[in-house]
This record gives structure tokens, sequence and C-alpha cells, in this order.
């Protein structure tokens, strides 16, 4: 099943029939006609998710349901309540071993090996000998390759989804390369502490068909996690800088900025608050523009409440608006 | 008494006369030898500080040296304790008219007029004609013009000195409109909002010899103040549309970003956002270098505690440091 | 349909038939009998709310219950699980041109035409010529008039209901103005802060069937906007004095009391802290008092939790309680 | 020494003999002429302070001049600096059962016997005959009537003065009742609440030469001390009514409002509410005026920082300003 | 019906016949077979709950099944969805005399007698006669004992159950004392203090079918009730040490630890900060050990959202966890 | 100069020649007599300080005395305004390499060396064999040993003297094992965690005659060291359980308990919490033992404000107390 082949739930159109698989993401047995009952589940792909309906052998299909599966569907596409549904005939679990599972999360809408370029150029860019083997050695390593070209930025906040690390990442640490020279920080090592901020985050989080914390994520965090990482390969180089160590090791340490969002320390060079501070940035305005673009009712001048903003965000752009 | 021929205090060296005009910043007389009592005094120039001891006369000259006088002072520069001091023979007020207030207060490293310069490039590469025109109103407004040139930014955090504004607005625009670029933010908003926002410290900080608020700067604030300017002169202009109206409104009301810092709206759009955020991205690094290279002891690895940062910062620059 | 023929819904019996119209406030289609569906909206007028449940053409009125709309409704009123329903047979969208919007939402207990009296007798009272002159350009405006009389205090807070804010205004002014002569005040900025403190409000809530934030309202804000208002109307008055205009905008900027609330200023008068406070505390009486009085079931001796206040409210009344 | 005939420290003039006692606030023994030391204290009477100089017997006098003590002085006030200071000749301890703690300790403006019939009159009006002989037997205990017409209010806030409790008091009371009329809340539950908020300061507070908290205070507290109390007396009246003690003793527990100002409870009835907010604007209005009244120079437009309300206060009343 | 041969819903089993008693927690009427509706409820005893289904009479039972009422019941235990369900035939209400509460509200793990023991065996031990004179007044009053052996430490978060507060006394006592010791405080003031510190919850929380908030608890609290009761049995006895129940009072007035946590003090003395930080230690160990063992689902890495602790408990013990 | 011969502040009597070495701690030139001037520094031994005068060759000896300096002394002991004062007529720096450290700052009251030996019995009783070995490879390196046994552990709060760390992390060992066994929490996890707790202060703070932070302190923070060299031990050793890892680190990652303690994980187990809660209790009340025996005026009953608790502390002792 080649995702070319696929029918993506943003394609569907009433009246058809489907022969699909998607992932389940919530499944309720629900009281229904006749006295029996009928199961309502949510299923979806990368690219949206639809409600669907089993009517017949319940029973049997409510473990098939069970959120976090992906199955094969055959049933019908109907329009109700200004809404597409599912009304399905058949389903079967599909084996995990086929399941191709970047087509059951959102991704980035750049393409990861770009990015990856990108990143890899960034480094080249570092001119410290020390800091440049450092990252080289680090970034070729094939674990964190495949594990960082696919690893979200978070569960549900900002960069939810596949390749969001990769895409933040990039981002942070281009405009913080730009910002260090406007401000006189030093660069290097800004973009050395950009491109680790959130290494971490390739253990912490897991891209099944969701996204889930991992034990090690809970326990130990991202941010202690890449520290350790990244003084194991810092010992494996001959003579590294213990200033240049300090100095990196200190913007990780405090890259959350304040105590209160779990920061161990705060930036006390200007490199470390730069980079605290562009990362904030990046993620609040990727927060927001999720905000402004999510679930496609462009047509109304506010966003739903956004809980990761804590407030609601105003749609409506410059230029485009009514001139009341 | 003309700048080029100014002895500064930066300049001063033990073991010679001086005759030359300070701004007092602290005075006060203190039990001496044989009972008697004497004055000492802190007096400044733009470049620094001393202390200044006045053993005779002390009844008549401590209403000479009253905190905020310029006097023009003969005396004798003398090495005490580490630190210069000058003993004064002669002191006299120079009348208010004669002062030169530049002298007397710390500058801008930039020369205002290259600012005002880029400012003005600034405005020019606007393209919304509605924004360029209102720019182009405020601040050719010869008031503004004359007051934004000398205004300072704060009254002792980052930027407090002459000029601080224009430096602080002018890095502010710079790099939020390369932001606005990079995010996708709408470019004229976005350099209109930090252009503005904030112009209300024209009026809420005088720049005497020293900083302080204005009746207006306490009772209203120079978020209010600039808000009422700009839509008096939005009110001039024929057919501002409503809609940018109320978006330019919108980034000045939130720029301080929450509540708490009174702040009377939240940021409800991606410009009003980066706004906000480059605005204290720029004055926490402006506070953190301003930390760092304060008092020239910079053989001192950290600096002493930082009001403004709540924190010590460390001084040693990468590349310079001592390799443990 | 003029109000006095109207049947409203704290009037309902049980097997009564019905024909009048209502507001929709919430509309559900769900799974009912046979496997078909059925409608279940909650509809409403100025007096209470009550369940209304469709079984037929389902499809069709599901278009006309959305939310917000006045519907024209024949049916039945029945009795079921202890609460009213009405059963409804025929159902159409009333035209918005034939809709009475003071028939759908609460109401002040007070006429309001005696309650914009007592302002104006407290315009009347105000002896500073210059005040006295815009308190009454400002509330003879016919757009501040009408607007002022109808528009609610809050979307759901304490006097979330149509003249509230005028009901809220003329308590808060008619307390502060007893408390300005006990605690020596000024008696005329009292009045007049207390007259113009949430003016913004008439352009930050919009009244139609239900209270909604304007897009102003969330963009800048009512105090931002009722101090552009009166700054303007300032303007326009002859040699108005500059520290009246200073004391008077400081209220209005100040009344919030603290930044956390949204205020960009602190209280620094006598008069502004009491304009504060006495706004805070007629706030917080009358939310207590909502609570105790809402939804009739007087005989619990505990309100359900408020959100308002954070708490439970004790509804025993002294005097009338059990003496355990 | 009678206080008609005493020579209060508001009257002192330069050049003038002086020989009358006064309360040592301060002491410090300094370096001073030919290497020996002299000593410098501030001494005072509850109209004001006054710096006194002691050049001979430092070492004899310096325990005469314990912080605490009232000495007998003689001496010659001089002015020095601008400002007025004793030159102390001969100084003695006075005798603790000769001093009149009145004299050095700031009083109400307004006369205790007075403030103590108003407080009386109140009780009169109240309907509840409960309350009524619950509130007589409490305040004509002879120990609360002597300690409560001198107690202040506080050790260094609002009210912290002799008799400043009873000002106080008398004040929310009065307020608090006809606010209980405008708001629908039970009157004599109000009045009784607000005579008896802060009864527990009689024990917490101790005012001897200066205000001090005693061990009690400190450990348990006024609010606690004053429930204690309460509730003994109750416990002595016949049938007092179960209701009428719960919401009494309610009002008590939540008259400071919220948890983190020390409030056990937060208030749960109109009653409470009313008494807890009328307290609090009586502190800050009785705070706002003693900042803008205190030390005399009401010429300057800001009083110095305020630590109680947390800001600067403009001064400047309405009328009276500058036209600028 | 005596405990020996009830059913416990922990022993239900699928296809039995079932004729018990149990109390009703929650009740809803909901749509179901051909437009009849059907009776859903949650019935529970102090060994579980579980979901009760009434198909006839709903109109009549609905009466019956009113939360907090117990009700006898014939049905059939079923399978449904993974889950237990009782399908009742009938159900009648009995009489509140005839019901045991003890069977229906969970249980300290502990016998409350021995607990009792416990507790009178700590009393035993204290050295200080007045200490032990008082507190085996208080602890022999019997309604004391009565409600004491059984009354909940919470409503809701830890020792929320039948004798959950003299669990946590005990606990709290054990523990406070060998700290005591350890940290050199007074072992006869800690006990006292320890075993007093949640008395008032005995007259705070009522332990019907459910556990609920007495008007008194939510009125005054049972910090004040309890200090109020202990300061009346201090005064019964002979000449108890001013400064014993000075420090006595201080421990339970401080023993919530911070003024935000509704303590009227904070600790001031060791024996104070012990009590405080012993007692939030067994919370907060009992709501941790509550969290992991909770629902039986223990085979989960991850308890869900524990609301108490604010968090998410890793309930893998230390030794069974797989070595990945 | 050993430690048996040496003269201790706590020894020095008025009118005695002395002659000792000293730590300078604060020193200061002042304007003295006939014009001249004078040095007033503070030095101090473990056992207090004091304040010394130079009259003489101030210009010379100003250097001399250095803050940070250790300085041998000849001079007269005297009494001055109830203190003794040191006036010095020779002094000259003591070269480091002579300086014996213990002598200059404040030690545990404990011998480091039972202490130690208390240390390993803990170890000595780990059941897990994993755990133990990685204790005793942790405590057996010889840096650790050393730097273990004098480090304070804190720069000014609890525990701020040699050996501090030690005392600390015994107690809370012995505190937490025994907790364990009452709570059901896993024994050797929680020894192995409290051990380590604050192995990282070792490196965080330096032991010279003053507590001084380090770079790396300042920078990376204990917690980040420690966890860094557990982990790194941890590599050393054989197949080391990854669950085991992971709960230990857990627990160093947590032990501050919350985010705003500078803790980047919340305890999420038994163990973790249990080691934060007895870590933060032993802190607490050695802070509170430390404010009460200060200063020796233990006959005042309040301790002057303590910083570290943020309140006055009772000192009155239990029985030896007054009974008013």
């Amino acid at each position: 099943m080649s995702r070319q082949q696929r029918t993506w739930i943003k394609d569907l159109k009433a009246g058809t029939e489907i022969e699909e698989s998607f992932v389940v993401r919530t499944s309720d047995v629900r009281q229904g006609r006749g006295g029996g009952s009928y199961l309502a589940a949510t299923i979806g792909d990368r690219t949206g998710e639809v409600t669907a309906l089993v009517w017949q052998n319940v029973e049997r299909l409510r473990e098939v349901f069970e959120p976090g599966n992906v199955v094969a569907v055959i049933g019908q596409v109907q329009r109700y309540n200004q809404q597409l549904q599912v009304v399905v005939r058949k389903a079967e679990t599909v084996a995990d071993d086929q399941v191709e599972h970047e087509d059951f999360v959102r991704s980035s809408a750049v393409d990861p090996e770009l990015l990856w370029k990108t990143l890899n150029s960034l480094i080249e860019g570092v001119a410290d000998a020390n800091l440049k083997q450092l990252l080289f050695r680090i970034f070729s390593d094939p674990e964190v390759e495949r594990l960082f070209k696919v690893a979200p930025a978070a569960r549900s906040m900002h960069h939810a989804f596949r390749s969001g690390l990769l895409e933040h990442t990039v981002s942070v640490t281009t405009v913080a390369k730009n910002l260090a020279s406007h401000y006189g920080a030093d660069q290097d090592l800004v973009v050395a502490g950009a491109l680790l901020h959130d290494l971490g985050k390739i253990w912490e989080l897991e891209l099944g068909p969701s996204i889930e914390y991992t034990d090690d994520g809970r326990l130990l965090g991202h941010l202690p996690m890449e520290v350790l990482y990244v003084e194991e390969r810092i010992g494996e180089l001959d003579k590294f800088p213990a200033e240049t160590r300090r100095l990196l090791l200190h913007i990780l340490l405090a890259h959350h900025g304040e105590f209160e969002y779990g920061s161990p320390r705060r930036p006390k060079t200007p490199e470390a608050l730069l980079v605290h501070m562009v990362d904030n940035l990046d993620s609040k305005m990727a927060g927001m523009w999720e905000a402004i673009t999510a679930d496609g009712s462009d047509d109304e001048a506010w966003t739903p409440y956004s809980r990761i903003l804590g407030r609601f965000v105003y749609r409506r752009r410059p230029g485009g608006g009514t001139e009341d």
C-alpha cells in the first residue's frame, strides 16, 4: 500500500465507497437502535480525521477499533450534520510490520531531507574546530540522524508533528545565528547551542501513529538526556577545551530560561540568553500560525481558544480585512 | 566651554590641577577633622563619576553642591584608596542656560544623526501607503524629532542613556523586520509597530543632568500616551483603513506582552507577538552587555549582581578563557 | 409580536400548546428511536431556558435551529424527568429585522430610564465646571446614550445582562461619591471617573441574542477605547485644565487596580484608588448576590460553585436559618 | 510634667534652651573630633523627631540613650544642614512609672472618647437582641475598653498610632453599615463583624513608647485571639443562636479575604465579603492619606516611595495644581 | 443484613443473580430502545462501583435511584464491553435506619480499634503532665472517640476514606515523634501537636454514604474549630501553663505551613515546623501510593493523571521493572 | 601554628595582648582624627568575628587587609561600646601555603571522620548489589572522599560550614532510610539517592577562608554535575540495570521537588518524593536551629529576622519559658 495510491482523509467524498487503512484515535460503544449498541470511532491519517460508525458485529469489532491500532476499513462515506462520516461494513487490524507510520501522523510541510541539508551546512559554517568536530560527531551518529529526521518537537504544543523537531531546530539556529551577528554574541557557540538545544527530544518522544512520551522522557526529560549525551561525545574527543565545554553545556542547561519552566540554570552568558529567547520566539510564532491555520475554518475572524497561547487569536490578515 | 575642550572624567589624572564643570549626583556633609564638617559629593559628566571633597566653606558650598546642579570646580585630582578624588578649592553654580546637558549624561555609542537616518530609511521601505504616510507625519513632527533624538529608553534599566530610545527603536525595528520575513508576518505592520512601540517615552522621561519621570509619565505612562498620539495623527489622515488602525493600535497596546508588565492587551496577532518578543529580546541582550561592560573591571570572571537581570553574568568570553 | 403578548419561558405550563419565538442557544442531533436521529436544542428568552425536541424533519430543521437564530415554534409543552420540554411540530427562522433583541436577553431588574435619570442627576451635582461640561458632552452624545442604556457590564461575570453597565455605573458612582465625602477625596473627580470608568464597554461588547466581544473589544479593550474617546472630547473643549485632564485620565487608566488585571497604571491618587476599590466592591457584591439568587433552588444551603468568585456561597440568610 | 506644659518637638526653635523629656528611637556612637567619639541619637515625642548630639560623657550617656528609654534632656536647639538638632549637655533616664506613654507615640487626630461614644451608638443601633447583648458584654469589659481606647491598628502600616484601632474600627463600621443598606446585606451582622474584626489587636500589639508585637501576637495572631475571645463570651450567653454564631465567627475568620493574607477562610456570605472589602478599602485610603501628609514637605508633587502601597503617590490636589 | 453475608462489589461475577443493597452514586435517564428511556446508575459499596441499568418502570425507579440513596436491588450481573453491569429488575429504597454506613464507604486497611490503641499509647508516652492530662481529657471525650474512629481525613485527596483521619494522625504522630528525637525538638509538644493537628476534621466532614463538608466545615474550617475546642478544654484544667498553651496552639495554628494554604500563622518554633512538615510528607506519600494502587490496572507503567499530585506517577517498582 | 595553640576569637579577653593570624572578611578606610584616615576591618576565624582597627601605616596596611587574606596580627584587645575590638600595631600577610584553611571557616560540630564512617556503614547496608557496587565506586574515589569530607552544603543557608555537606547527607540518608521502611518505599534506592543527592556540591562550592561558588557551580550547578558524574560511573560498571539507572537518576533530577527550585523533573516515584521531602525537612530544621543558636544572645525571646526562613523565630524553649 504505497503512499501514492492511498485515499487520504482530506480527499474523501460523500457517496463514495472506500477501502483504506486508518489509525484509530478514539473509540466508543454507545446505545443505539432497538436497544442494541453501535460503535463510534475517530479514525485518521496524517491529513486529518473523520468519524467512523459500526452498526454490526460491534462486539467483535470493538477489539479491532482499539485506539492506536491501524485498521483496514471497507465502507461508505456519507454526509451527516454537515460533516463526513464513514459507515463501516468490514474492518480488520493491520499487522504492525505492514504499517507505514508516516502515513498516519502529521508531517512538517518542508521535506526533512532538505532540512537535514540545511542543518549540515550550518555545521559547515562553524569556524571553531572543536565545536565543529563535536557537531559532526553527534549528527553523523546514524541513530541520531534516523531519529532526528522524524522526531516531533512536542506532543501537543508547537511543531507537534513528524520532523517538527528538525524544522524547529533549523529555524532556531538560522535566526539565532543572524542575531548573534547583530548582537555581537559568539556565532559558533550560538549555532552549536541552537543545534543541540532540543536534541534530547529524539529520546523523549516516541512517534507511533500518535506522539507519546517515553519512560525516559518522563523520568529524565530531554534536557538532561541531551546534556548526558553531549558530555559523553565530548569525552571521546581529544583536548576539547574545558571553557568551551562549560559554555556549551551552560547553553543547554539554561535554554528553558527560567526555573519555573524546568530550567536547572538561568542564562548567564549572551549566547545562552540568545538561544533561550530565540527558542521561545520560534515556538510562540509557530504556535500562533498553527492556531491561525488550524481546522480550515479561516472565514472566522477569531480562532478557537488556543491552549498553547492561552488566548484567542485574530485570524484576519492585514490588507484582507474589512474596512468597517 | 565647548565640548572639544572639556576635561572628561574618564581622562582625569592624579596630581593634576583641574578647572571644569560637572553635574552633582549626590552630596553629603560629614563630621571631619577637629570636629568640623566636610562635604563629600559625587560629581560626573557623561563619561563617568568621581568623588569630590570640600574641606573649606562647607556651610556655603553645601548649597552649591545640591544634587542636580552643574558646578564649575577648581581643585586638584588626587589618588586615594585606589581611586581618584577631586579636592575642591573653589566651586560655583553654572547657570542653567549655560549648561550643555549632553555633556553630563551618558550617550549612545552611535551617532544619533546616523540612527535617525536609518530610522527614516526604515520608513522609506514601508510599502503600505497608509502606514507610510502615518509614519512620515509622526516622525516629521519637529517636536517628535527633537525629543526622539535625545530621549533615553529607560530610567535605570537597559538603554538608560541619551539617545538610548533611538538606538533601541532602530535595533528592534531592524531585527523585527527581518524576522517578519522569516516568519511570514506582515512587514509593514511590524515596522510601523516597532518604530512606534516606545514613542511615548519621549514624554514619559525627562532628560536633565539625570533621567527622571515626568508627571504624565507616572500618571499616564508611555504606552497610553503613544496610543493617544498615534490615534490623533490617524484622525488627521484621509480614509485611514479601520482594520489597519485596529491592527496597529493593537501592537502598541500589547507590546508589553503580559498583563503583569502593564500591558492592557496580550498579543493576538503574529505581528503584535513579534514586536513584543523582539522588544523583550533587544532589551535583555542590551542589559546583559551593559552588565558585562560596566565599570571596566573586566578582569573579573563575573559581573556584580545585575538588578535588571536578577543574576550575576559570566564575563569571560569564548576563546579568551582559561582552559583549566 | 409585541412584548405584552409573549408567552415567556418562565410562564410555560405542562400540557399546553405553544406558538411563540425563542432564541436557540445550543443545538445537537442525536441517535434516536429506530436508528433515526432527533434534534435536542436549548431555546430561551430573557426569562429562562427550556429543552426543545424535534422528532421529524430533523435534517431540514437542523439548519433552522442554528445557535443564535430566533425561531418561531409550534409545539406542545410536556413534563419529563421533573423538567419541562417543548416537543416541536413546526419551526421557522424569524427574520432578523422582526426580532426584538430585548426579548431574548436577561435585563436589569431596574428600569433603564430611571437609571439614566439618576446618572444625569449625578452629573448635575458636579461642581467643577470643566468636568460637568465634559460629562454632559459625552452623555448627551446620542450614540453613547443609545448604547449605554442597553449595554451589559460583562459577558459572563457580574452584571452580564441588558442595561447591566448602566446599573453597575450608577451604583459605583453613588457609592464612590458618598465615600469621597467620608474619606476627603475630591467628589467631582470621583464622580466623573466613576461615570466614565467602564464607558468603553459600550463598544467592547455586542448585545445580540447573546453577549459577545467585538473585534475592537478583543484587540483594543474597553479601557483604552474609553481613554481615546474621552481624550477626543476633551480636545473639543476650550481650555480644559491640563491638571484635571491628567487626574481624570489617570483614574480611567488605573481603575483595574493592578497590572495583572490589565491595568496599565496603578492608582496614585486618592480619587483613583477610591474608584478602583468601589468598582471592585460593587462587582464582587453583585457577583455574590447573583450566585445566591441564581437558578431558584434557594432551599439549598450552598450555591453551586461560582466561577466568578472561585468558591461556593452560603445561601442561608441571617434570621431565617435553622438553629441546630 | 503635665501635657499642657510640655515643649513638643513640633514647637522647637533654633537658638533656644530646652529642658524636656523625650523617647529615644535610635542611638549610635560615632568617631568624632580629636579621635574621641560622640553619640548621635534620634529622640522624639508624639509630634515628631529630632537628632540629638552628645559630645561629653559619651561612655556613660550611651546607656542612658538606649532605644526605648525616655530621657530628660538639658541642652540647646541648633540649626544645622537645614534641620534642627539638640546638643545635649545633661541627660537622665526617666523612671518608667513617671512616663506618660501617650506623650511619646503619635495619636489619632480624633478624640478617643468621642470615637468610643460613636462606637457605643453603633452598638445601640443593632436590632438583633443576641448580637446587641454580645457586643455590650464585650465592649463593657473594662480591660477591652481600656486597651481598645489606646491600641494602634498596626505596627507600621496604616493607623499605626495611639487609638488608631478605634479610629479604624469606627470608620469601617460606619462605612460598612451604610453599604450593607445599599447592597441588601444584613446590617446587624455587618456592624457586629466590623466592630469585632480587629478586636484581637488589643492583645497583638503593645503600645509602649513604640509599637511592638507581643509574643501572643506573633505566635497566635489577632484573628485567632479575637475568635477565641468572642467564642468564650458567646458561651456565657443564654441560647445564643448557632446560626448567628456561625455567621459572625465566619466574618471574623474571613476578614483578611484571601488565604495569602493569613485568612483561614474566604468570605462566603455577603456580610463577610462586605466587612473584608471595607476593611481593605479603609486601610488603603488611610495609607494613601498618611503618605500624602507625611513629613510636611507638601510642596513636592510626589511622596517618597510608600512601602505600604508599593508605589509613589501624587500629592498635588485637584484645583490646586499648576495648569501647564 | 450483616457485613459477613453481603455480596461485595469486588466479588460480583458475570452470569449470576444478585440480591443486595448498594449506595447510588450517580443516576441518569437516557433515550433508549423504541424511543423509550432507560436509567443508567452507578451503584457501589466500600469495595468498588458498578453500572446498573434499569429498562422498566424507569419513571418510578428514577426516584428510587436518587444519588445518596441506599437501594436494595434484584437483578442479574452481565459482562458488557469488558466490564460488569447489573441489569436491575426490582429496586427499593432502604430506610436510613437500616443502613450500615460503613458498608458503603471505603475504609482504612488497618483496624480502627488497633489504631486507637496506638494513639492511646502515644498519649501514654507523653512525659509532660499538663499535656498528658489535656490529651486524655480530649481523647476520652466520648463524642471525640466516636467521631475520630470513623472520620476521613479529606473529601477527595489523601486518606479520603473511613478512619482515614485516625490512620493519618497515628502515622504523622509516630513519624514526628521519632524525628523530634533526631532533630532535638520537644517530643511531648510534637506528639500533642501531631495528635491534635487535624482534630477539627471530625466536625468538618460528614461521613454518610459519601463524604461531604458540614456547614461549620465550610464556614469555620477544621483548624479554627480544633483551636476553639482545645482552648475550651485547657480552660477546664487547673493551672495549665500559659507558655505551654501558647506553644501548643501555635502548632495547630501553623500546621498548614504557609499563608496560601489557609494557615493563619507560619511555623516559628522547631516543633511547629516539624509537625507541619511531617503532616505534609505523610499526605503526599499517601497520595502517591493511592495513585499507584488505584483502579487495579497495575500493569500500566504510568498511573492516570493524579489531580492531587498534579502529575502522572511511575508505577513500575524497583526490581520488578524490565531491563530494556 | 597548630590548632591547639591558637587563640580563638571566642576566647579573646579585653585588656590582653594578642599575636595571632585571622582571615580578613571586610575592610574599610575611614576619615579619622586630625583629618587622617584609619582602617576598620572585620577579622575572624572559625569560631567568630571581631572588629580590628588600624591607626598607623594605613596606606600600607590597606593592602595587607584585603578581604580573603589571612593576616598575622599583633595588637591589643579592648572593650568598646559593649563589644571587643582589636587595635592593631603590626600586621603581615600569611603566605597561602602556611594557612590552615580549617582554622578560618566554621565547621560541623560533629567529627567528619565519624560522619564518614556512618556514611560507609549506610552503603554497607544496601542490599541491591548493583547500587552497592556503584556507591562504593563513587565514595572510594579519593577525590570524592577528600572533597566530601570538607565541603559545605551551602554558601549562606543551612549547613554553610566545613563538612556541612557530609553532616546534611548523613542526616538525610538516615532519616530517609527509616521513613522508606515506614512508608513502604524501596530502601536501597532511597539510600543511594539520598547519599548522592547533593554530591555535585563538592564541585559547586569552593572552601577557602570563605565559601564561594566555582565557575562550574554557577554555570552548570550541582544537580547536573552529579548526574553527569554518576552516569559516567554507571557506564564503567558491567550490566548496570537500565531500570535501576533510570530510577536513580530520576531521584537526583527531581530532588529539588518543584520546577521553581531549579528541579528539571518533579518526583514521580515514592522514592524520589521521599528523598526530596526529607532533604527539604532536614534543611529547614537545620536552618531553624541555626537561627535559634546564632549569635549567642539567647536571652532574647525572638531571633533576628532569618533570611533563610523569611521570618522571626521564637527562641524560648518549652519548659524553660516564663509562665505569664
